[in-house]
């Protein structure tokens, strides 16, 4: 088999690449996307349905198109896709053949997670893993490729370590990456995640317990500066609770959803970045897709005017980001 | 807004009507599939991709047909369909259709959970939910149907409350139903689950507090003989646990999977039932539709010959249950 490279060597190569750790998140919601490209889908189908996934296709291809100098990957949430039904999904499949073509990483953002035979399925859908398969039966009908092979995809930790097997086999395998819910950023993730868990001298909370989880899936693995392929997904909660995390993480990359419109800034999502400046990698989408209805909510705006909006605004989540990461290093060199 | 019959009420009217809570998974694994189906998609498409979910699309009417008269519900687990892309979905649209016109419930297996506004894009997508959003912008495309609206879906707790609150919309406005995965049965489901939390002189498991949000969840819904909309993923563990489980949460409906080939039998399953005869549903999905290849390990068989030996498995099923529970009844009388 050949080797692959592993999923953290290739985040780390495109972050050195585009300047910087920003990922778009693609939420494409139809309500939300300029209505010159929703008529130009309803004039190519009647079918309300097709007509709105033509438009969200070609509304993530303007969007990549925008963002590809500056992205190290676009995150796909799979939600979004699916409340389209099949022509969702065939839109999901244009969008993520045309992030890789542009050259960018694709996280499918679908928390999956389930009983080991059937996240085998869901590895075989979003990271192309076949290996637990008999080959060959049923006329080669059980190598059939997806369409939807990912880089990394986020899931769930809820049922323990064998409904993430077929997934962390991909990543020992396939040179695939996950990112494991540990901390959400959401106003109820607190509600069963900074639970205090088991019975010693010093609890730990759920998300902490997680965390080691996390670690012990990550042992074993091919790794690219001592960070493995499993990473965490960690909601800017706060940068004191970043921080710890930050901590107690060695070699686990990041994934820091909800930069700019769910309220995340700069200073919280750099307290995700270890000392040397790497570990994880920051997601925004509403701020960037839709960051020409946010500067002017009372315009529709174009295609155009969306397009050039998302470069402004992901220029702009660059540099804070790379100023914040900047004076974070600093202050951390300090302690 | 029309009144609808709550989720409760629809599956005790149907588990009365076909003498049993027989739910029939629909886990289509083209590599299980009878050999002259998948001949018969091959003729059909020379894309493998279509070509299986044409398969696997007559492969789930064919077992519709001959359960459709035992089983309360199908429940389709989505990661088999979405591993084979967008024709995988078209499929599944076609399988939920199907099991509609003949009667079954439809309960998506998707194990689904975001935040807030993704969480309402999956709520779209599975339960028809479309309440939070405003209406008639973008010439009506925000009203398109994804196709894919089941009778209740599958839910992860981990995110908490927020995360779920389009899908209790849709159980409080749409006589939708959820079942939140509690406690499961995989051999590693301990390691999270059972974890003691809290801080309390009498600590719970963090399965028993998901359970304590169950009920709250349930609180102020439309219910039917006490039974609330949202429901718990339990799996048979062992008799003892489920037992438990049941006192601690009366009025939600269990939804208990495994049952056959994951190696739950009846007893198991039964301590998921009230001394009342009512409060689960049961789930049997390779001892149904791979019952042939169970039963003849070395022969392929013909789609009729799988078909026949659905049928004879749910009906094997459907009496197994009503003993156990009948014999569950009687000794939880004595108690």
């Amino acid at each position: 088999m050949k080797t692959m490279e592993s999923f953290p060597a290739r985040v780390f190569a495109a972050t050195a690449e585009k300047g910087g750790p920003v990922v778009v998140g693609l939420d494409p919601r139809p309500e939300l996307l300029p209505p010159d490209l929703i008529a130009w889908g309803r004039r190519q189908s009647s079918d309300p349905r097709q007509a709105a996934a033509l438009a969200i296709s070609a509304f993530n291809r303007l969007i990549i198109d925008a963002v590809a100098d500056i992205a190290v990957a676009v995150k796909p949430q799979l939600a979004f896709f699916e409340q389209l039904g099949w022509p969702g999904i065939r839109a999901l499949e244009e969008t993520m053949a045309y992030a890789r073509e542009r050259g960018l990483l694709v996280i499918a953002d679908g928390k999956r997670h389930d009983i080991g035979s059937t996240a085998e399925a869901y590895a075989r859908a979003y990271l192309g893993y076949t290996g637990a398969r008999g080959k060959g039966a049923c006329g080669g009908l059980d190598d059939i490729a997806s369409g939807l092979e990912a880089d990394a995809l986020t899931v769930s930790p809820y049922m323990g370590t064998d409904s993430l097997e077929p997934f962390l086999a991909a990543c020992r395998e396939r040179g695939k990456g996950i990112f494991v819910l540990v901390r959400t950023s959401n106003p109820s993730g607190a509600e069963l995640q900074d639970l205090p868990v088991g019975m010693g001298e010093k609890p730990t909370t759920l998300a902490e317990r997680v965390g080691q989880l996390v670690m012990r899936w990550n042992e074993g693995m091919p790794t690219a500066d001592g960070y493995g392929p499993v990473g965490a997904v960690v909601g800017a909660t706060g940068p004191e609770e970043a921080a710890r995390l930050r901590r107690q993480l060695p070699g686990v990359l990041f994934l820091v959803p909800g930069y700019g419109a769910q309220g995340a800034g700069a200073t919280e999502a750099a307290a995700a970045f270890a000392p040397d400046g790497r570990g994880a990698l920051v997601n925004a989408a509403r701020a960037i897709q839709y960051a020409w209805r946010l500067e002017h909510p009372d315009d529709p705006g174009s295609a155009d005017d969306y397009a050039a909006a998302a470069r402004r605004a992901a220029l702009r989540m660059r540099a804070e980001l790379r100023a914040a990461v900047q004076t974070g290093r600093v202050s951390g060199d300090g302690d």
